[in-house]
């Protein structure tokens, strides 16, 4: 009976806003959560102290051993992918089906927090081992999946696991090499892993029903609305440029205010036209100006030429064209104003990512009922979703981060709304069990 | 008849407005010029190459030792002093009287101009030259000079020569140490000094009755106005403040545009607020924001902290500190505003130096006397004049610089302007030396 243990979770009536005792187990969640924060967790600090455990290094690979033997107490079996991913598979009946598979990914940004990643990937773990526990069964298998280098720090390729599973990433980043005169195909063999095998990682189509990751917002929407769950609509576009401003450096003594063709002036102009153009059309679209790099860069001599980038992220490309149009028009009139040219090259960014909307209703299905509030949003921050919904139809459950802060020691979650999005991401898996592949 | 050289220049009464005859050699201080682009000039280029010769470099020490045997020609005998500052020195008559000085520098900006400096010191020598070939005579004894490094790009300190004469320089200066692990006090003893001595570079109070510089003006005024001669007012104030903002550094994608506190939007803000307070009060003051040094500065980070300077230069100090209260109200503002701080330091900057009436006059009477179109004005760059002006009463005669461009190879001042700069020199001392000190 297969079917069983999802219908004995849905079928008994409770009033939607009232919680449901949950099927995992918040306490033991947060002691493993508080036990991988351990690898990588800067010297005399503690929890709070955050955690710096980039892809592909000693800590990374402490924790990953560590967590290994986690899944393999919760019954798991265990292989590591030619990209150094790690799934944990989980057997359902009928093995003709295709996988349904969850995770997320454990390394960090450099000083980062413990959350981010590892939310999603300790409450992959607390899945399998409440269905363990419970000796539950599903139809299809189910894999909970670490995704290798995600932020990717560590070479500079972000998206690292999921892009080699999905495959989007050439085998030529294995030669880059790291400041220590290591590559990636290094610290692959370092993973157990044989780089010239590196194109197996691909996952073939058709091997998934579905991907669905848990994780925390990154932002304060949810936090502010004060709201349990976030179904995630997609992972935006981001949309990059770098403009390069062109004025005349000259003497700062000697140049009357009138005969200044001052880049950097220029350029505050132009960033704050960039701002001023984003805030100009209603919806939740992001524009920023991250750097300026100013030559030649002395307090004595007035700017000639001043290098920005323009990062514009929205779930809708054509509305981040039509504002990039707008602020291309802005940047010539201030270039006519100040007598300098800025003149901007796109880099390549990334396409939106839509979530799948059959996992959107299941997700929303789950969250009430277990009497969470629910709110849709776009992920503003790039996840290896997006990856692998060139694979298969995804979808994400965020939940709230306190104050948006990410990235940070100071990141944080409330405990109880991390088991609220593992149980959510429990009553998901067993909801698409029953709905996909339907005979 | 110690008087009869000046009074033979300035009694026979041609009209004002004509040009009279020169009594410097405009060939010759050209060829003097061209020469001593030698010295430095880029690999395979010609003179419109530019030139680097940095203060105490091998450039500098050869085209010293072409330069002495120039003066020693000219009849002019040469000491150094203990700070490398060169003198070559023309008796006078009266040898109780204090001494007549006049010159500039000859050490470059890397990848400089052939004029700013070597103007005013090949017109001095140009003026030695002249007095030497017509055995003129004159009461004070005169002296030329070289100050060293004036441009202070190697080890940092400009006006590094006329500090120590003026007694403005610590010995402390000696141990800096350059990237090849030389330090000053080995670079004077290569420049033939004894650095235990340093101190007694210094001028003694009384030692000077005057003294005199040639100079490109290095801005675009004289040219604009196509005056052939500036007399300069004084050497403007530099005051310098370094400030930083504050914000929040955040996920360019997670964050709201409403609940950003980006640290470059408030610095672009207060950089044109810099730009608008200047240009608000009528006069030549100038502000300039030379550099924005951003944290984190990366195109998916809200920038969290910046840097900038804002640097302020006028003759008046009081009017510079009015208009710095102006910014620092718009900086609270724009930090209120903003979510941000702004807060602003202080750095050591430079005094006002004004120049001395008695010579302003000397100037414009030499050169209405030959004919050429003056005009006052401030100088905006700072020169080895502002020191030499704590000791005894300077002067400083302006030629126009084409296009106000300097500290470039670019830099240019016609030939004949510069013959007519130097003739304003010559006829300049002969007056001083005739009205200063009189019995």
């Amino acid at each position: 009976m297969s079917c069983c243990l999802a219908a004995a979770l849905f079928l008994h009536g409770a009033p939607l806003a009232a919680q449901q005792q949950r099927s995992v187990n918040e306490q033991r969640l947060r002691a493993t959560l508080e036990k991988l924060s351990e690898f990588g967790r800067p010297e005399g600090a503690g929890f709070e102290g955050g955690v710096t455990r980039l892809g592909f290094s000693e800590e990374d690979l402490a924790a990953r051993r560590w967590l290994v033997d986690q899944m393999r107490e919760a019954g798991l079996e265990v292989r590591v992918d030619q990209a150094g991913n790690i799934f944990g598979r989980r057997e359902g009946t009928d093995s003709n089906l295709p996988v349904l598979l969850f995770g997320s990914h454990i390394d960090s940004v450099p000083n980062g927090g413990n959350f981010d990643g590892d939310v999603g990937s300790m409450g992959a773990l607390e899945v399998m081992r409440a269905l363990h526990e419970q000796k539950g069964q599903t139809r299809h298998p189910l894999e909970m999946v670490i995704w290798v280098n995600e932020e990717g720090h560590h070479f500079g390729k972000g998206l690292f696991g999921s892009s080699a599973a999905a495959g989007l990433m050439d085998a030529g980043v294995l030669e880059r090499r790291d400041g220590q005169g290591m590559t990636v195909a290094d610290w692959l063999r370092r993973y157990g892993q044989d780089p010239a095998r590196f194109a197996d990682a691909r996952i073939p189509r058709g091997r998934l029903a579905a991907y669905v990751e848990l994780h925390i917002e990154q932002g304060a929407v949810l936090d502010e609305a004060k709201t349990q769950i976030g179904i995630v609509q997609g992972i935006v576009g981001i949309h990059w440029y770098t403009c390069h401003v062109t004025g005349f450096a000259n003497h700062a003594g000697t140049t009357p205010m009138n005969r200044r063709q001052d880049a950097l002036a220029a350029a505050a102009r132009a960033a704050l036209a960039v701002r001023e153009e984003v805030r100009r059309v209603a919806g939740r679209q992001v524009g920023t100006v991250g750097y300026m790099k100013v030559e030649p860069g002395a307090r004595n001599i007035i700017p000639g030429r001043v290098e920005f980038p323009v990062e514009l992220r929205d779930l809708d490309a054509g509305k981040v064209e039509r504002i990039w149009g707008r602020i291309q028009e802005r940047f010539a009139a201030i270039g006519r104003e100040e007598n300098a040219t800025i003149s901007c090259e796109p880099l390549q960014g990334d396409k939106p990512a839509l979530t799948d909307p059959a996992i959107r209703a299941a997700i929303a299905e789950a969250a009430r009922a277990a009497g969470y509030s629910t709110m849709e949003l776009p992920s503003g921050a790039g996840h290896d979703a997006q990856q692998i919904a060139t694979l298969a139809p995804v979808g994400m459950i965020f939940v709230p981060s306190r104050g948006g802060i990410s990235h940070s020691p100071r990141e944080f979650t409330d405990w109880a709304d991390i088991a609220n999005g593992a149980e959510v991401l429990y009553r998901t898996i067993l909801l698409l069990d029953q709905r996909l592949d339907a005979k």
